[in-house]
């Protein structure tokens, strides 16, 4: 199975309670590259500026498993860059500044050569710019979408359409409430489903997801974090969602019990992500990295 | 093995976003007692007022496995009162009053005959007075307590000394958080096992629970609930302790892969717990029904 990600890269601004760090290599599509290599091949289609880092460049092609073809940059345009502060409650994070850049002009070319990609991760940018990538890949097989409150606020026509040609969104609680007026997350995560969505997750940051499906629910806690290991929690989502697609493609299978197991590798992915500011942890880590720190999770998370 | 519970049984006035109930059957004693007594018989030890319904007294009657010897009654005092008010946000809740009544007067007598309790949970009220419980249990194998906000803010040297003598402490997360000044639980949760308990279980409502042991920590998320079922979080809390402790008490264990396996049993009798007003789901609920669920969680929660 062939995986393409469509999403953002950025450089990032991040304050945390501890540290303050410029120019960090970020973006929803180079996080989620970063993690879903871990497990298998991905393809990326993306667009910066002139002024994106060399530096950035080098990191990115370090990640053998990542296809950069689609990777276009515009001389005389900006990068997207994005400013965000976040608190001792790691689920909380307060936006500093977004300057979209390049992302208002047109979005990236799809390459030929990525037409038979079978699994595509929409990663989070205006809807309707999500909805125009979809039918540049004749072969797809599932496609899962990510969102924001932004476009719930500004773009629900266009959400909406997504939200009718997808088979999985996956979303933040506070989001799926948000989307749905509802302060359950369960419910919430029911209510998206009648939407349009064959399956949604819904990611509650260090409270762990859930997963529904019409086969049914699952649930999956967070891999406990103590606060010294959390350095910065960017990019943590978009690495769930590279965990759960890689495991996906790795698996060729989508079927209900391998949502489920997906959202296993999407925690551990997540939880490497979030102990280095940008894509340091991420440049070191190993397979046998992520099925020790799986294996240590299935323990301490046993049920009964 | 034998397992007490000492704390509060009180008259609840319950506010949720749908419906107003009062004079409903409710204490963090009564609670626990209803959910362990599922799983093995308990003794109660508590006080009320004369002013208690003789309809509550036949509720807790019902429960055949909870012996209310240690249930004292005064004439002329009035039993505690609570009331409190929940939002759609079922994690967050707001105390419209308390009216001690009986509670600022001596503490229950203990049964001569409970003297041979050996699993012993010490409910929430003044540490001082689960202070004065301990040692009426001479054939203690394990005390287990349970604190609240108020506590930590006003009693702060008896709370010290009674987080020395307890091995157990199940405590919430915004309380775990307070007792410690961490914001992250389990940074919270490690830094209570340096007080004093030689385990520390961190609820976090709807979120599930984390357990903290010297041999390693344990997660379990929460039971999914929709929105719709949660009738009254009442007592959730308490009937999780219930739970816990009634399995430890059937399994004669008290090592960390039991008290792993006990968060199971808490978690699902307090899924239960929401699903009515005061005691009443309780009533009919039965062992067959606390296994079902709890086969069920552990597809849904199973892991990779």
């Amino acid at each position: 199975m062939k995986l393409v990600v469509t999403g953002t890269i950025g450089i990032d601004t991040v304050h945390t309670p501890t540290a303050k760090r410029e120019g960090v290599s970020g973006g929803s599509a180079a996080y989620f590259a970063a993690a879903a290599s871990k497990l298998c091949p991905v393809r990326l289609v993306a667009v910066v500026g002139g002024d994106w880092p060399a530096e950035h460049r080098s990191i990115l092609k370090e990640f053998s498993g990542v296809c950069l073809s689609g990777l276009e940059s515009r001389g005389n345009s900006r990068t997207f860059a994005w400013g965000g502060k976040y608190f001792e409650d790691v689920n909380r994070r307060e936006t500093l500044f977004t300057e979209v850049g390049v992302l208002q002009e047109e979005p990236p070319r799809v390459p030929v050569e990525y037409a038979d990609s079978e699994l595509v991760f929409l990663g989070n940018t205006h809807p309707a710019v999500q909805l125009g990538f979809i039918d540049q890949f004749p072969n797809r097989k599932l496609v899962v979408a990510d969102t924001m409150d932004l476009w719930i606020r500004t773009a629900m026509p266009e959400l909406s359409a997504l939200l009718r040609r997808v088979d999985g969104l996956i979303v933040n609680d506070s989001e799926a409430c948000e989307l749905t007026g509802v302060r359950n997350a369960v419910s919430a995560g029911q209510k998206i489903l009648q939407m349009g969505p064959k399956f949604v997750v819904v990611k509650k940051g260090e409270h762990g997801a859930i997963l529904f499906h019409p086969e049914g629910n699952a649930v999956i806690p967070a891999y406990p974090v103590e606060a010294s290991k959390v350095v910065d929690p960017t990019g943590a989502g978009d690495s769930f969602a590279g965990g759960f697609m890689g495991y996906l493609t790795r698996e060729n299978r989508n079927d209900f019990k391998a949502l489920h197991s997906a959202m296993a590798y999407g925690t551990i992915l997540a939880s490497f992500a979030l102990e280095s500011f940008g894509l340091d942890r991420m440049r070191t880590l190993t397979l046998e990295e992520v099925q020790q720190r799986l294996r240590q999770f299935q323990q301490i998370a046993r049920v009964g």
